[in-house]
């Protein structure tokens, strides 16, 4: 079928002679799909699923990526949508299939990504029975998106898609989820469709929002930017001539789905993780303007510590939330405040000297920033060996880094296939915590099918090291011996290297900085995934 | 705290002299979970639960085993339960990870297994805010709970957990789902409580039902006995006497939570998988009588395809459903029909030879059956290859064996960990096929941590062969290269013996059935867990 038998909306190919425009419901999706600009889809399916599998032959544009273990399904179109903007779609086999892609889906949708997820059901005349996998797939697929709906038929499907598609895209980005019964899929359909552009409204920001925001700027008390939503380039580079203007300090959210850092780029902090830290860096702020936020709060509450960051007596400024036309808010602050014609701050290029010695976090994060090529992108999925790597990496080249937005940990090997699925020519740096990587490990094996541009490192310290730090500040103290146990990742040693090469991976152990050195020069020298452990 | 002053269904402590009666939501929560007969919990916690985790150690009696990921921690519960009856903890970190655990909590409610799942929230003051890992636990929860509550303040906290434990032995077994908010766990209290026995209403088994089904027994009719549940010893053996009384063939259900086979046991064919086998086993049945079950239909639809699986005319006789008396059903119908006198047939012990040659999944079955020890567990989760090697196993001693109750994979390695915590005496056999055991392999490390005495057979055939075989099923055919590659776990092959070692697990690669023989030998001869790759 050419093009041009499917542009409208909703194409009805009854009337035609042409019997082979009749397609199954499932064929009819994936080319919803592909005319809907999704042509990548990462797949973990059944049997209920084997007619849209099928249907992956019938459109050459759709490319399909197998996962073993559906929580790398949709971590992968999480990473995949943080760096193209546009969804993938996911292929998961009914309830306990999209069950275990939810932890994933939650981190995709704190992000703002993109995302449909096209789920296989029994069959509909299959459901009124209680066949081994029957479930509530509503239910399951509810709390984790935005937007989902049945087929009934196999002429819904193809519609039904191109709406999926419509509102992933709603700004900042949404989880669709359809639920195909399997004889909406194997059924027969003239029915085409594709995805419209839905209508962007112009989000004018509030006039007297920003004017109040302004006057705050330019009153010569402490005020606080603090930004959230996808830290671009140019996003940050009008924050920053608001900050070269005004001296106002600027704040990205702790969990910035992608932030774009190294030279070149304008510096922003991030909020801390640690409430503690968080406070002293907002500490002094009279007036905190946010956009594309809610004010701060730590990420849990702790017995008689404050859980709202921003400081007591402070005025709040909330100009619009992550779904709000951020860069427009920018804009009209940046004029409002005369900093268009300021020059924001920069990163410079120093690479630090390769370390030699202990391999601590410090000292992989300067082997990384010394050896790693430009234009990298780093999936952060550190953990706690995360504030000294990313102080190691300080003098770095442009690199895009990627957060665990949701907190739900195991996203960093799954996020990593997306990002280098969505950008084969730049290299990804998969900086992965043991205990969290322990989640999701099965995304190796993506990584060696795929061949893709992947090094991966893992810090490992063989604890939950977070939780070790968390047991004193909820006011716990003094784990004993099962509380510990409970914390530690020894008896036995994870081992990183065999695990890896059992998917498949070159992988390698390194203890020192100059073994660390070595590895890290090796991998980025070759083409395609390796993993290094790192014992720290 | 001694046992008696919490002896009642919620005892006040608050009138006490003694402030050390007043514990935190979370010692009283263990200590009700213990003192109602939960004293296994199955963890992998977060902040949230930390509270839970330190009051682990103000309990002697709790044991505590760590998962490295949820579905590990939630199909460990159902093994355990399956063996012993009663229900385990689980201890998950919010939403995300209760997401996690859902597919094997798909399993355990399919099996019937009793489970109290503790999901750790944010305090109940922090809940309002936009937290990274805010969702809606309730609704990730539902699905696949029988009930399911979120403590309000930390005196509700041990009669809720009264309460679930209360309702996760509602026959046959329920999943209770119970939501602690951080503050509930922290918080003291006075308030202690014990679960009491919820009333069983005397299920009478409906006197014109079982008449009605007698007669058709002793009709001299085909009749078939279609049996649900649990495949207990004297549940089959009271089958047994009907059938040896009037000729009636038993079936029992394709996916016991438990079936006790082998020597000394009556003899009981489960329906099969593929549809056309099952309907060729009740071919010719004019009466069908469906004991602890609904009758039976196929495991997914296919076109073309009958998915009720009762021959047209035959007339149905439902006596229960798997929540009704299914001992009282049985006993009643074999006074009914006068077998109470008859001797069940019964399996004889004939251990096979031991094979040679090709490794094949008979080869593997007889080789097992040829060596293992008296009263093993088998987990079954072996795929494609479980027919070869049951046919092998015939003759084989008695043991029980375990099924994948609710067909979503990755049961087998977890539901290994909790028959083996259960069962510390007996040998755990745990059959699984390669793919499906790609979806909890963390597993493994929790049986090395805990020393657990389990055997793992990876049957590796290096394809998803079930979707091979459905993919012409359900009439897509011919499946192209895009189709195949995700059919295929080829690409590179997995090495289950690098993992496993990766995970600090003896493990072994047999491709011969002499290899097989000798590994199967050393891993029975040594207590502990290891691993044997069978290339088949």
């Amino acid at each position: 079928m050419s093009e041009d038998t499917h542009m409208s909306d909703d194409t009805d190919l009854s009337d035609s002679t042409d019997s082979a425009t009749f397609m199954t419901g499932a064929q009819a999706l994936v080319h919803s799909l592909v005319d809907s600009g999704v042509d990548v889809c990462f797949a973990n399916p059944g049997t209920s699923e084997m007619h849209f599998v099928a249907a992956l032959d019938t459109n050459p544009k759709m490319r399909c990526v197998l996962g073993l273990f559906e929580g790398v399904v949709t971590g992968a179109a999480d990473g995949y949508a943080r760096m193209r903007g546009v969804p993938a779609a996911t292929l998961l086999h009914l309830g306990p299939g999209l069950g275990n892609g939810l932890a994933n889906l939650h981190n995709a949708k704190k992000a703002g990504s993109p995302m449909v997820n096209i789920v296989g059901e029994h069959a509909t005349y299959h459901r009124q029975y209680d066949a081994p996998l029957s479930s509530d797939i509503v239910g399951v697929a509810t709390p984790m998106s935005h937007w989902v709906r049945m087929c009934d038929t196999a002429d819904d499907v193809a519609a039904m898609g191109a709406e999926a598609v419509e509102n992933s895209m709603v700004a900042p980005g949404q989880i669709s989820t359809l639920i195909l019964p399997a004889d909406t899929a194997w059924n027969t359909t003239p029915k085409m469709a594709v995805a419209g552009n839905r209508p962007t409204e112009p989000v004018v920001p509030d006039a007297d929002a920003i004017d109040g925001a302004a006057r705050a700027l330019a009153s010569g008390q402490p005020c606080t930017l603090y930004l959230g939503g996808r830290l671009s380039e140019s996003r940050v580079r009008t924050a920053g001539r608001i900050a070269a203007a005004t001296g106002a300090q600027i704040i990205g959210s702790t969990w910035a789905p992608i932030q774009e850092m190294g030279a070149g780029r304008t510096p922003i902090r991030r909020l801390a993780y640690f409430g503690e830290q968080a406070a002293e860096q907002l500490d002094g702020t009279e007036h905190m303007i946010v956009i594309g936020a809610t004010p701060p709060v730590t990420f849990f509450a702790y017995p008689d510590k404050p859980n709202w960051l921003t400081p007591d007596g402070a005025e709040i400024y909330e100009i619009c939330d992550k779904s709000g036309d951020i860069d427009g808010a920018l804009d009209a602050l940046c004029d409002a405040v005369g900093a268009s014609g300021h020059e924001p701050a920069q990163w410079e290029l120093a690479r630090p000297e390769l370390p030699s010695g202990d391999l601590t976090p410090l000292a992989i994060g300067q082997a990384v920033a010394h050896l790693m090529p430009d234009d990298s992108i780093v999936v952060n999925e550190s953990g706690t060996a995360g504030a000294g790597y990313q102080m190691g990496m300080r003098g770095a080249p442009a690199h895009s880094f990627l957060a665990l937005t949701g907190g739900s940990i195991g996203y960093g090997i799954p996020a990593s296939v997306g990002a280098a699925v969505a950008c084969p020519d730049r290299k990804v740096l998969s900086m992965q915590a043991d205990g969290a990587g322990m989640y999701t490990l099965q995304g190796l094996w993506t990584q060696v099918r795929e061949g893709l541009d992947i090094t991966t490192v893992i810090f490992a310290n063989r604890k939950y090291a977070i939780l070790q730090y968390e047991f004193d500040r909820v006011g716990a103290h003094n784990p004993g011996p099962k509380a510990m146990s409970m914390l530690d990742l020894g008896n036995p040693d994870l081992d990183w290297v065999l695990m890896a090469k059992g998917m498949g991976m070159p992988a390698i152990r390194a203890t020192t900085a100059d073994e660390f050195n070595v590895a890290m020069a090796a991998s980025l020298a070759e083409p395609g995934p390796s993993l290094i452990e790192a014992l720290i």
